[in-house]
């Protein structure tokens, strides 16, 4: 049976480092808000589980309902191959897992500082103030440690010669930036050549490819990375 | 071999999160940088391992440098009977100590909304709002979804008769914002009261009455959770 993929339709979000790995890892899935509608999500998340999801991504396998991305990627890590099976890789790649997280966190407060339930309009001045240290402090604080990581491991984040759900989540992190932060980008691409080249490997991965041409992966818009040019600089 | 902890002297802090698990766990560590000042931490973290931390606090276990609360917790959980054995369980603990988490993030944010370099003096007016948000949105939310996960498992967050590292972290939780918003917390405490009763059961454990009493368990200060009178309020 299929798993069931529960997020909201219309944005990637951060359902998109989920599917990025049941994609990868040929994991057959429904997306259930895309083929039921949000009110159907919304109905489902009031539907009394036992262990109910704060929030969405979550996975329903197996009769678990698994919410938060780093937990749901290492549930699918291990049943499905997509990490290292020793505890220190495991435990590194959950480690840099949550490592991006806290950043797709902070790409996201950029654009919301004040509030996640208010408008971009209601908080540009703050967003213009917090947007400027991400650039200048955050974006190579975080952009050089996945370097790093990358110098001393090789081809991939956790080494080997087979990618792990780490790099196709640092890929989707990066792809975003791009999309958001195109200036700072530039200039800081060129710093961190191993994570560009990562970029570009995960994008060009053949298991990837059935599903950057099916329409499924949806392009980014008002959700966790925004263009706002005014929040951009090189 | 004791485990090394590695956190910075003088604030709770994150490093809090494990070491009240190694304490309730009864889990030999040294608690390197105390002993050894910051600068040993600054030089450790430059130290080149292959699998770098990306800040503290970090775990240094039979050889692995384990890094993030969530994946140290996860850790010890599982190597010291610290969580629920079954897959379920193992699960759900990590996704509450996920959550958990990402409230620790937005209580910080709080008077730390637009730089966490800069001085709180610097981002006050938006620390004002943001605070605003968090006391009347995201505290309801984060502790009423406690509050129900409580209900439906009972005394404790994974069900049975004993703790697990995700009681303990809530406990830490609920006591910073007993600290930083004494205020709010009035109000909300009598709305959530599966969640208190959870937070003292913690306070009462025969286990944690030694660490409570050595000296060891730090005050809030200038830390996560801060308590400014006027980012407080009913």
């Amino acid at each position: 049976m299929p798993y069931d993929l529960w997020y909201w339709d219309g944005i990637p979000g951060r359902g998109e480092f989920v599917r990025l790995a049941l994609e990868a890892g040929r994991i057959p899935y429904r997306e259930r808000a895309r083929q039921e509608g949000d009110e159907a999500l919304a109905a489902d998340m009031q539907s009394g589980r036992r262990n109910p999801p704060f929030a969405p991504p979550y996975l329903v396998a197996h009769g678990m309902t698994i919410a938060q991305v780093a937990n749901i990627l290492e549930f699918l890590g291990r049943r499905h191959g997509l990490a290292p099976r020793s505890l220190p890789g495991r435990l590194w790649v959950n480690q840099l897992q949550l490592t991006i997280a806290d950043m797709v966190t902070e790409a996201h407060d950029t654009h919301h500082p004040i509030a996640a339930g208010r408008y971009y309009e209601e908080q540009k001045e703050a967003a213009a103030q917090r947007a400027a240290d991400f650039r200048d402090a955050r974006m190579p604080k975080f952009l050089g440690y996945f370097e790093r990581a990358l110098e001393r491991n090789g081809k991939w984040l956790a080494g080997g010669r087979r990618w792990s759900y780490a790099d196709l989540s640092l890929f989707h992190l990066v792809d975003g930036l791009l999309f958001a932060f195109p200036a700072r980008m530039t200039t800081l691409a060129h710093r961190h050549p191993a994570v560009m080249a990562l970029h570009d490997r995960v994008a060009n991965l053949p298991e990837l490819q059935d599903y950057f041409s099916s329409g499924r992966r949806l392009p980014f818009g008002d959700g966790i990375f925004r263009h706002y040019p005014e929040l951009d600089g090189t």
